[in-house]
């Protein structure tokens, strides 16, 4: 959904939505618990199978897909040049939701693990075991490949999925969807195990965010601020997301300065839109003589404006002001707010005030600075001379992910399939009693 | 809280809250945050300090406690039996309190361990560190020993807890929380870690739901299954509990006889009123003539009603008859539903059926149908041949629990130190940028 169309819609959703709809919603519901019943228990080759047999009727049925598109491109005339790139689908891009597909089949299967196992001194052997979540619920925007995406690792997890994509790309996301059903069947999985909200009535959105009648048990929001703000204030099921990415890069004295350069500018630079990518660069006020410069320069030689205080203004050149509102601002573009600290503990402090706790970085060689930047930056990941742009389940070595969560229960940094699973315990007596 | 005065009060709390009593509880919201950020970076020793200091305030203030709770007594003359012992202190209670403490600082330091550390093929180091989850929201009944078990293990865990004690124990809740204050600044730890909410209002209970602001990261409810109902409907945070505890042994055709009544009769009878007792037998049909009797006249002869439907009632003597509400039914007393089902897979459908997630046993000596049935549950504990009544942190050699959990997210089962906390990723590089 775009802000817009969640500005239209707003008040919609929080009133009362029709009746037929709540029941649809709520039988689609009950369709999706069935169906996590039997994914639950389902063997990874048959999980495996699926998947695969969905990659392959992507394949097979590519110029429906890119028909269904071009109908959904021809209806979003109007709609700005990113959100149209993001909507629009090629030869290379259905192959690549395809390849996605396989390349969740070939990760290790979650549901079984076994996290730990001890024993007791009565002889009770204790484990704690993976299994799935049950049904998630995923919101997003008018993106086809989150389609795929989110129903695969889903299915991977050993859950169902109830999908709502954005009403612009509601034709690509429906033909990639039946290939999804297709795969699913196909194994000899049930078809509801992915169901897609087969209408464009955005009150659907309020009643999973419900939680259709206690059978969603986590919703994941894909999408920009707003929607992520709306779900996460309205939601009567947990959430897992991130509202925003403000991420610092801390240049500490004991920075290697050219080590720095690159960091910071591959940490702003490397793509502004992601959600890893940095807002803010804190300099040690120690090193400002040195370091400021020159961070300054690279990054507008990358095409960076940079923002920062009277102080820093004076100190180099081509720095544009700003305001209290910078240090809390998600730019997603090619500018960077900048500000001097007092050190290590200046710089946490200022995350503390103005971070998102997603993902922060220090450049330092001195072990005993980064050991306190680690251990005091309450942040999902925090990085030691490395980019915020690792911030990616991919570059975690999750595989695939399905968003970023800064919340602090269950799933916390990059949700991969592992995250999408919970556990119980397994104990094995011989008879025992309790005394 | 009793059900008498959840009831009492339920449209209280969901009308607004006068505006003073906002602002106090909002103000203690922020107190606790920042007592949270120094906890959070405590050294184990200083932690343990704490835990052995507000041990040792106990019981020097023993004699002051045991007034407080004669006068909460004495206020008390009209309620039941059951909530007057569990109000009740004495010297060896209080002394158990203290005991507690110290065996909360004897346990392993949950914050900072690494769960799990791998390296990328770029170099990166990755761990996973366990961390704090920062504000602990307790709201208990009038049972003054939480005060100190529930303040203890927030602070073990590196949280601060904000709690809120049943009315009718306030005095004796209020001189154990003075002991835990001043073991806290005993130790040099901010006293505002733990509080104790000091008003009766009972729309306070409202605005904890709320999250006082944004401070409270997660709501803990320990008591009855009103409050817990209340809280898991109301709550705006995400809540650890569970509403009851409908557990279930099965005793499969291969089971051995004498396991299996020394279980089941342990499972029900050794203490009815735990979450952990099991409510409904159920029983293979295909040895209903050989372990039905014998199972039914062991649980008569400890003292306990059976209840089961017209078939049961033709195979055994003294059976009352059930009804089908008999299924969905927490006795927490000496109760038991009993009920012939087909082999492993009628167990698994009944409990599927009506049980609550908790805790179900089988009994069998047929390791593939105990298998499917460790499998097939989905319950937080699951257990071969042995009591539902382990189902306790204790006995899980977790040391001590907060409650236990059916909820699937983040904490499942019982809820220990380590489920008080959370995890962060803590990336280490030597510069590597994102190509």
């Amino acid at each position: 959904m775009t802000t817009a169309e969640l500005a239209r819609n707003r008040n919609e959703t929080t009133t009362e939505a029709p009746e037929a709809l709540r029941r649809d919603m709520e039988a689609m519901g009950r369709r999706a618990r069935a169906a996590a019943a039997v994914l639950a228990i389902a063997p990874p080759v048959q999980k495996n199978g699926a998947l695969r047999a969905m990659a392959s009727a992507i394949r097979v049925r590519k110029a429906e897909i890119l028909k269904a598109n071009e109908a959904d491109l021809e209806d979003a005339g109007m709609l700005a040049a990113s959100f149209r790139d993001r909507l629009t689908l090629n030869n290379s891009r259905v192959e690549g939701i395809a390849a996605g597909l396989d390349e969740v089949a070939a990760l290790p299967d979650p549901v079984g693990a076994v996290m730990a196992g001890w024993d007791r001194p009565n002889g009770l052997h204790i484990e704690r075991v993976r299994t799935p979540l049950g049904v998630v619920g995923v919101i997003y925007e008018s993106r086809p490949n989150v389609t795929a995406d989110a129903g695969g690792l889903c299915v991977k997890a050993g859950n169902a999925a109830i999908l709502r994509g954005g009403t612009d790309s509601r034709r690509s996301s429906a033909a990639i969807a039946a290939c999804l059903t297709e795969g699913l069947e196909e194994a000899g999985l049930p078809g509801a195990a992915i169901q897609l909200v087969p209408t464009s009535d955005r009150a659907a959105v309020g009643l999973m965010l419900t939680g259709l009648g206690g059978t969603i048990d986590v919703i994941v929001p894909r999408g920009g601020k707003s929607l992520v703000g709306r779900v996460q204030a309205e939601a009567r099921v947990p959430v897992f997301a991130h509202l925003e990415g403000i991420n610092h890069v801390y240049v500490d004295r004991a920075a290697d300065l050219d080590m720095a350069v690159r960091i910071v500018v591959n940490a702003k630079m490397r793509r502004t839109g992601v959600c890893g990518a940095a807002e803010t660069l804190l300099v040690d006020r120690a090193v400002a003589a040195t370091h400021l410069r020159p961070l300054v320069a690279a990054l507008k030689g990358a095409g960076c404006e940079v923002r920062g205080d009277f102080e820093l203004q004076r100190l180099a050149e081509g720095i544009e002001p700003a305001t209290e509102a910078d240090w809390s601002t998600e730019y997603l573009d090619a500018i960077i707010s900048a500000k001097l600290v007092d050190g290590v503990d200046g710089a946490i402090e200022h995350i503390t005030r103005y971070g998102s706790q997603h993902t922060d970085s220090i450049v330092t060689d001195d072990a005993a600075a980064a050991e306190r930047f680690l251990n005091r930056v309450d942040s999902a990941i925090v990085l030691h001379n490395a980019s915020t742009q690792f911030a990616d389940g991919g570059e975690f070595g999750m595989g695939a992910e399905i968003g970023i969560a800064t919340g602090k229960l269950h799933a916390r940094g990059p949700i991969g399939v592992e995250q999408l699973t919970t556990f119980k315990y397994r104990v094995r007596g011989n008879g025992q009693i309790r005394p």
